[in-house]
């Protein structure tokens, strides 16, 4: 199958990390020993970081970011908007910047820098400390990027490849659909974790706790996450509050569809057994696929790299890769994309109908 | 720490097995590799079980149950009953009888023999089939007994010890009681893991499916037992509906004061910190702990061993293990039973309360 061609961008050597807990600080491993990067950080408290050899050196903002190649935000959701602000003021002219909070729409809003590029990794959310990174924390684990059509086309390749070299897999989409589908997929399960573990407690509780010894794979499974680190978690749930309550509003309609149905003395195993095609269906989603190249010659303009991963994206079709050459007058680029095969087909159409041909 | 003494009635050499799926296919390789027992399978399909060996022949009722020490009834949720009844019919004397379903209330009123003893292994619902049978599928693993005051005590003893000889934790309570608690931490997770994936499938669905790739670990812990054995599910949901039913009002309450909170700009920081605590109780209460042993001498009637170790229960007191001599004469039996040592004095209290002096 087709393999990524280099890009024109070096790999950054300079990386700078603002916020060293367990994401800033596994993102600051994996480039030190995977890119070879120098990494100073930023954080209140950069000792950790320092002292597991994630950091080479601490330093405060603007100073951390004199001759950064690229620069991590990787503060608590609420901190993300004035610090990527911040350190946006401070980057040197062709520094790439980027975020790791799990909700974007905020963060994105705060600046149409065409330097700035958000990001995600679906990875370690429900822990943190510096002390549980690990170089290998992103291996293999979905990144999402949430350009706009203001983010430089260049950076947004830049970063796609660098963390698919930190051994990640990143995938483009908007703010918007990112948002709301993180609601469904991670902060809805939180959510019900919570619930749950405030059932079982009164079922358990007082006098009963003791005597029921353990409560069962499936719960714990359920449950892994409840209550997890409350004060980043009370950050998420609120600057995602508005969807959240959309999703919370189906599941109460859910919810009492089957309490009815329960109580008429329905039988719900076609409910049961839908649920189970719908699993089926998320795990094929997900699985691995054969991938097609296409290659594209796009204007050097802000937001047409962003564009065409967007376009893709809304329905459906993945990047895998992508690689962006500028021409030897910057005036064009030679832009190549990897798609899953059964979608290339799809992709052409819609590169055709953005003026592009493949 | 004290150490079980050995009982007086010998291990079961001879063990019946009707319906021989994952759990009864489990039992009958753990019944022979560690019991030493032959084991007589009853089955609608008892290929899968001979091939890998869990049983030693196949056979039919009444039959099957032709000189059974102990018969275990591991058919699906709506056929125990029936089962459990006919095997009754069929089984010599002394033979005890046991079960293990999901759900309790029903099966244990379906009999007031002295020889039955309700019984359920917190191991290995969601999937099904004896090729997934292991003779170590209950090392560790909860499995609950619901004796009732009609229960012969000798029975229970013997039932409890030969679990704890098959390598699972046995804890005695009622089975109204069980089915509250098991509507709150499996029978709701269930529902919720369903419901989550239902969600998620409608976030991801269609043209956005092949976009996200992966969703994180959160959600996939969250959703693994989503539409698990639908036909058997069915049923579980069916057997516990007014319990689980109960759960669903109360989960519905949680989660619209949570949306009302979260829709009001209300910080749910301390609302995730509770749930913490609630986590972090739930698991302490299930840690390991000292015992403490207790003797007491009791009347050689119906009921008493089981009316200790459901007074014992009520408060919250597991029986880690216990051991019933009967005298010569039959007249009365040394009971042993270890409990936690925290509570052992609050044991020896109801005890006393029993007129059992410890």
């Amino acid at each position: 199958g087709p393999t990524p061609t280099d890009g024109v961008v070096a790999e950054p050597k300079s990386v700078a990390l603002v916020g060293t807990g367990l994401i800033g600080g596994s993102i600051a491993l994996a480039a030190r020993a995977r890119l070879g990067a120098t990494v100073v950080g930023v954080d209140p408290d950069p000792a950790p970081a320092l002292e597991i050899g994630a950091i080479d050196e601490a330093a405060a903002l603007p100073e951390a970011l004199d001759g950064a190649a690229v620069a991590f935000v990787a503060t608590p959701v609420a901190a993300l908007a004035p610090t990527v602000t911040a350190v946006l003021a401070a980057a040197p002219a062709g520094c790439l910047v980027t975020d790791t909070g799990s909700v974007k729409r905020a963060v994105v809003a705060a600046t149409d820098d065409e330097r700035f590029v958000g990001g995600h990794p679906l990875a370690g959310a429900e822990t943190g400390g510096a002390r549980g990174a690990r170089e290998d924390l992103f291996d293999g684990a979905t990144w999402y990027l949430t350009p706009t059509r203001r983010s430089s086309g260049l950076q947004l390749e830049r970063l796609h490849r660098l963390l698919t070299d930190l051994g990640a897999r990143p995938a483009v989409l908007d703010a918007e659909t990112h948002d709301r589908m993180m609601a469904a997929v991670s902060h809805l399960p939180h959510v019900l974790a919570n619930v749950l573990v405030g059932q079982a407690a009164r079922a358990l509780g007082g006098e009963h706790a003791g005597a029921f010894g353990q409560v069962g794979p499936s719960f714990r499974d359920a449950t892994r996450v409840a209550g997890a680190n409350p004060s980043l978690w009370g950050e998420i749930y609120a600057a995602n509050g508005d969807a959240l309550v959309a999703e919370l509003d189906a599941v109460l309609a859910a919810l009492q569809d089957v309490r009815a149905r329960l109580a008429g003395g329905e039988s719900l195993e076609g409910w049961q057994a839908g649920a189970a095609a719908q699993r089926d269906a998320l795990s094929a989603a997900t699985a691995g696929e054969a991938l097609a190249e296409l290659r594209v010659v796009v204007p050097n303009r802000p937001g047409v790299v962003a564009d065409v991963a967007l376009t893709l994206s809304r329905e459906g079709i993945n990047l895998a890769d992508m690689s962006l050459a500028p021409s030897a007058d910057m005036a064009t680029g030679a832009l190549a994309l990897w798609v899953p095969a059964a979608r290339a087909e799809r992709a052409r159409t819609l590169l055709a109908e953005l003026g592009l041909s493949a």
